[in-house]
């Protein structure tokens, strides 16, 4: 396998104290490090140094990171995505804080996309040695790891392309036009794993990020996000519902800067034997809101 | 104690096959006669013959019924009534199809309430001898039983005199213009006993019904109705998503004539010392929909 | 109605600052005066001064009380109780702390019941005004109010006696030898509203206290709440579980001292016209634990 | 990745009929083949044409079967498994209903472990077209796959070492004498993917099946698996409740001729580089039984 998991996700905020606020105590995450007018958090759930990076200064995506599970990885990723054509340069270990040597690689969408195989152990608070199932104090939702990002890019194909051909990655469902074999993808949702996406590409007229999702374990604790979510007066875009695609359990909501959340629940247990699952757009409001049945306009036209 | 509870909400429908149908495989519940144009039903956890009951020819509220516990309690409520200038008449037993003799009360906003104290006891499939939870084969949503109705009403105050003063009802919650004792109240939700709310009326230009609800025993049968009403192509108005008032975790949705139904779950357990809660407009949004915390447009608008 | 709910359980304990630390960091409830020995708690839904009283000296039921709406209900209970030849004990407003004047009603089996009408407001943390779901930081694992206990009597109709004839109490359900007429009564869960019971009554060779009850709001708290006793170490005697008998989701579990507590969700919505369920020995363990459907030796043989 | 998941898992029951009722009404499989006194079946969420054999005359551990995704991946793990000195059979194509070429192994323990890459599609109810999020009608517990099971082996590193270093399994959680690097392993959790387990190893006197698992999704179909076990009859071994291991949601029960079952639920998702847990003996209760924190004799000593 050549990568594991999103290792990260780095996002712009206009105010850093209000941003913090957000990740630390709503969100529930733990702060790692803060310097150079950037936090870095991780969930509860995630050994490494960190998930989540915020950066002051505007608003929406900056890049995210994959986790390839030895430096050779990295390598082939780089050779691969070179013979393909894709922009491809190095960082060193430490250019990112406790991130080790990697490669970044820039989609045709121009989305910068981070390799690395390194980054500093943090440990959890339960430890690995006869641990308690959760953290005894909680914090807000108590979001345990983050989980995937949708991405906007101009054509599906061009970038799905690095995350199959050079990552591993295989489509898990898409949405295209028709069920003919030579339909146009309008959406995939893309694993490398045995979840239903690791990350996913969404055709639109902008490079940006629409979301990116936090795990949770179950519908009743997307319930409990939702009432502390307004507890602490933020913003929903939608749920609690449920997406007819990957049948994960959801909440979509704003952090203060209006780069949107999620927290994604569920889904089913993926294998590369699994048929794909082609959603045709007659069906697309059940697609992506399985209970309204309908597209509110914000989720077709949000994104930073 | 007057009454007991909401005995049953007969509403009218444009369709009989197509309501049938709703109430009987998506809500679950039992038909249990169809005569004279109209479709009798009850919950699997009712022991009366019904509690709902659908009429062909138009749409909209025909009338609900308290069921108190002894024919004294009616004619107490009666005299009760007609002291406070309400319009009473008598029903007798068998006019409407298993219901023992009664009256009913037209309230100033137009709406008819029948008071009764016998209705035709049918059972439930579990029954009452080392009984298992719920029923082995549960159809559709599973509603167990009718729980409240929302009155659109001119006038709240008017309306709700005879369930205080009469029927022997309190409000465990309000909407107020203010907090100021002589403050008006725009809704008011009005128990019986330990549940939130048997009725609940709010201020509207019309006199209609808002919706009826089904009890649902917690948040997993909420989500999981909504899942089934998508499958079975049920129109939902919004939710799953908590309300404010009365904390309880909801569906609105609608049946095939426009009638708006609700599945209820939750709330908290009402005494009569228990302190009112209050409700000003400026958190009506979060008072309705806790999630959003904002009213849409159907909520506002749409009546039967 | 005479009587709203139980108000109060009064037991001892052995160790005072143990106990405190169980009801106020296990199960979540709030201090609200300690005195003489003693620590008073409430829920974050209970209004009134206190709910659980624990004395430090011991083990075991000391008395619980009932509120009753008004003094005149007070007075009607102990008129009745007189004439049933109870035994009845006035005390004053201020001999039990920020409780009215009241009535002691000692029961055949020799517990000690209290009748009163006033105690102290508290009000809670998320108030009546506009008022949040559930207080934003919620302690481990957050019981809302007390809800019942179960006693221990040598003889169930005698004591049963005093809560239905005196205190308008009916049985919802109960254990007897047979389904017959005149079968002898093992157990009774009697309630004063809509719950399924008040208060329980079974018959065992010793006056005790079985268990007290704090209410749970869905099977999702129920399970959160067997891993925080996890967490806490706290003894689980039963649990997760079901009940046959009330339909309830349960955990039995024991204070540091060894009073069984009782974390009790669901049950039904019970009225006086809904027919009484009767369980029989032959399946006593399907009553009492439905999942496993035998009874454990603690449960027969543990009181306090 | 050699291979994908368990893909089946054969056992002997001592009735056909009775046992085929189990599955298919009680578990909620689909029966998709009967012949030579076998019953084949699948899950809904399985697009595969079988899951579980069961075979009539005896009880216990017949065979399972892992999925590799390709021919070459079953040729690989042939070679590797004979370089260590496994012993290893080839079967052909349709010696297995349904079944491609595949190879047999037999652990050290003595049980017999198919590898194999084909088997004929069968579908799924919902489909992959605009797919529902689940059947319709779903058959009482309504389990969607098989997950993994549980082996008793005498010696868990010998036969661990055919999962790791032959299939490509590894670790994430293990029992062990102590924490020292070279403490004796008591029991392995062993994975291909992302979820906990794919297969167990725990070590016993005897070579056996301890259980066999179905996925659930979420706790609240946890208890409500065990509310239809109560009413199906079905003997529940423990549970609800949670492992401290896995930190899965989980009941045991068993078929009607005592091979032991359970719905398991969660986990966490898993990764190469998650540290992995280490439990030891003194804190074995809380691994196994995270509420109860007490093996109970059953667990201990009955596998088929």
């Amino acid at each position: 396998m050549a990568v594991m998991r999103m290792g990260y996700m780095h996002v712009k905020v206009t105010d850093l104290a209000e941003a913090k606020n957000h990740y630390a105590n709503t969100v529930g995450l733990y702060p790692t490090l803060e310097e150079d007018g950037k936090v870095y958090f991780k969930g509860w759930d995630e050994w490494d140094h960190h998930s989540i990076v915020i950066e002051e200064g505007g608003v929406g995506y900056v890049r995210c990171g994959f986790k390839a599970e030895k430096p050779e990885d990295v390598a082939d990723i780089e050779a691969k995505a070179q013979a393909k054509g894709y922009s491809v340069a190095r960082f060193s270990a430490g250019s990112r804080p406790e991130v080790g040597d990697g490669i970044t690689v820039t989609l045709p969408s121009g989305h910068e996309v981070d390799i690395y195989s390194h980054m500093t152990a943090y440990g959890t608070e339960v430890g690995t040695h006869n641990p308690d199932a959760f953290p005894r104090h909680m914090v807000g939702i108590g979001a345990p790891r983050l989980d995937h990002a949708l991405l906007w890019v101009p054509n599906v194909a061009e970038s799905r392309e690095f995350f199959t051909d050079c990552v591993g990655m295989w489509a898990t469902e898409e949405v295209r036009t028709t069920l003919d074999d030579d339909a146009h993808t309008i959406a995939t949702w893309l694993t490398i794993g045995e979840s239903n996406h690791d990350i996913a590409l969404l055709e639109a007229p902008e490079s940006k990020i629409h979301h990116f999702a936090f795990e949770m374990r179950g519908w009743a604790d997307v319930g409990h996000a939702a009432d502390i979510m307004a507890m602490d007066d933020v913003p929903i875009d939608i749920g609690p519902t449920r997406h007819g695609i990957t049948r994960g359990q959801t909440i979509y909501f704003f952090d203060p800067s209006g780069n949107r959340n999620e927290t994604f629940s569920g889904g089913y247990r993926c294998f590369r034997d699994r048929p794909m699952v082609v959603w045709t757009p007659d069906q697309l409001g059940k697609a992506i809101f399985y209970h309204a049945r309908e597209l509110n306009e914000r989720f077709l036209t949000v994104a930073t």
